[in-house]
């Protein structure tokens, strides 16, 4: 097996001993450090002990969306939430909109835009395959209302990444708002959301940023605050304009997970300390380290045609599928005996598929171990990969 | 200064030493074994670990809110998250509701009704006192296409509670929800959801549930679980349908803040295991010793006609009127000096009153230092309180 450096970060080194070893797309392993800031006691939220959380928070944010134009929210919520605030803050029922989709966090954006009453076209990809952008504007050519492209960055069903700085290049001089799912993407997978174009991105803090889920992340740019201003859906809870004028504070408008956001802080610096250019070198190693156990030592397919940084997926063993064993019994023997926790297919995928993270606090030696244990637990049901060179 | 005997809880003992003491309404003072819990590594969202602590949160929040018939719920938000999800999930554009307003909190369900576009009337009661049943009734009388029913349990902006089940038994017999906010309330002041007659219940994990804020919950009865079936506001991410669908497995729709649903577990099994009466009583002695100290001590008066049981709401003494002290400049000198934190009024009451909280993990003795920390603070402004018998 070709083996490929691994920079390590410092930041691995403070993880804790886990029960499990988590290869899952979110929610990724966290930093002991990180656990230890959120078991101090709880601040008060509006207090200016707080205040100075918060504000680290929304501008170190804007240094991991990469920009300087935008201004980053938080919100108490998963990654859906942070898409669902990214429709509702910016368009009234009825308008067009268009939604790229290439897998699942594609076509929940569609349901989500559906479900608001906007007029939602999907330009949906087969599965692995990226967006086209020649089809996106042909599109555009043929719909000259369409106020919103929907894209995610990196697609986590198929492990696959879309080329957001060309379709960004097509959107640059139209009326059109750029939105970009970078939930599993962001501080993993090179991001500029200044350079390339986009009016709203949404994360969350359970993927590349290392904390427990809970937090949800909006960056907003000029052309979309503006907006804001006009657009009618209903909202409350995820209405931007409360959040904006409460930062002027600064506070939320409504009470916040202050002990989640005590440790988002931390996480934060530390990235800032550590630089997203070595975050992404090491995401763009530890890819072509998994792609390449993948093919070499377990002599399976990669799902995707445009693999992304921050996660493989790639199909079982193809003897697996000739002894008709599901992914999900594999999956659900690493995690009885080996405690290891890798992720099965989603919908339709579900029992076809393997996926494994390499976001956030994972490591090469998380990724090895976990490789081992799949040999092993193959052959087990009789399956053998190409390789045994692994030990766990 | 009277002194009332206080039956002291167990999960007392764990609380960690703070930098401030928080006498606020959430925040609360979170045990540290429930910090420690939320300390340990994350686990994956959909395995079998996770979704037996899901599965006793389910269960032990039933018992919380008092209902053998209602199905209960977590989301990932504040209390006003809860409150949008009462709203969207059982009403359609254009249909009429009632809000019972008696504070802050019932003006933000008004304002939340409104931006849905429901027919909201509000019954808006006066600063201080509660609703009053007889013009439920009245208004009940005269709008019979009234389909819902809004009133809050404990209005944390005045320190008041409402009568509840008086409401309820009004309610019972004609077809129109009722939905009750008792964010505030839960574990605190007795709250019984089947027995007064209640089909929604919403509330949050940082008041008397002793944990950090991230955790909204609501409890939905079977009139209004039938009643969801039929609602046509759009809500995708508080959409309780999914909710529904996912409890089978046992999980969430979407990634759930895992680190604070297991602190969450531990925090509503000591509140079964002390019970609910226990708690109840509990908070009724703290709540006329802090009444006492605040009249007798402070010479202060009460805001409330109809006192709650969860916090104490009082203008500041006379004389510091007389002197033009607003209480947010004692409130400021209490947190610098001596690192407690008591909340101001909010609204059109900030600088004018102060909140003093007993619920969740809140102590006497914490109570007493704030109430002499108060006697110090105003006399060194100049205003003396009735009694300087309080030491710190």
């Amino acid at each position: 097996m070709k083996t490929v450096k691994n920079s390590k970060l410092k930041i691995q080194d403070s993880r804790s001993p886990s029960a499990y070893t988590l290869l899952t797309p979110g929610p990724t392993p966290v930093p002991q450090e990180f656990l230890n800031k959120m078991a101090e006691p709880v601040l008060h939220h509006r207090t200016p002990e707080f205040g100075r959380i918060l504000n680290s928070v929304f501008e170190n944010l804007r240094y991991v969306f990469q920009t300087e134009t935008a201004e980053a929210f938080v919100l108490s919520g998963s990654g859906t939430a942070a898409l669902e605030t990214a429709i509702v803050n910016f368009f009234s029922a009825g308008e067009r909109v268009l939604i790229c989709s290439i897998g699942a966090f594609g076509e929940r954006w569609s349901a989500m835009a559906k479900a608001h009453g906007l007029n939602a076209d999907v330009l949906k990809f087969e599965q692995g395959q990226a967006v086209d952008p020649q089809k996106v504007k042909e599109y555009l050519g043929s719909h000259p209302d369409v106020r919103g492209v929907f894209v995610t960055h990196t697609e986590t069903s198929t492990g696959t990444t879309n080329p957001i700085p060309t379709i960004g290049e097509i959107l640059k001089t139209k009326d059109v708002l750029y939105l970009v799912d970078a939930v599993s993407s962001l501080a993993g997978e090179e991001f500029r959301q200044d350079a390339w174009g986009i009016d709203v991105a949404a994360s969350a803090s359970q993927k590349g940023l290392m904390c427990p889920p809970g937090l949800a992340f909006i960056s907003v740019g000029p052309r979309a605050l503006e907006r804001m201003k006009t657009a009618k859906l209903p909202r409350f809870y995820f209405d931007l304009s409360f959040y904006r004028e409460s930062k002027k504070v600064p506070e939320t408008p409504f009470t916040p997970p202050v002990s989640l956001l005590a440790g988002l802080a931390l996480a934060l610096e530390s990235v800032k300390r550590e630089t997203l250019e070595t975050y992404w070198a090491r995401y763009k190693k530890l890819a072509q380290h998994t792609r390449s156990a993948v093919k070499e030592t377990l002599g399976c397919s990669l799902l995707s045609a445009r693999p992304a940084n921050v996660l493989t997926a790639f199909y079982g063993p193809s003897e697996s599928e000739a002894k008709k064993i599901p992914t999900t019994t594999v999956l659900k023997k690493l995690r009885d005996d080996y405690k290891i926790t890798i992720a099965d297919g989603q919908g339709h995928l579900k029992g076809k598929i393997l996926r494994i993270a390499h976001m956030g606090a994972i490591t090469k030696e998380d990724i090895d171990r976990g490789i081992a244990a799949l040999v092993e637990a193959y052959a087990s049901y009789g399956v053998s990969c190409r390789s045994l060179s692994f030990k766990i």
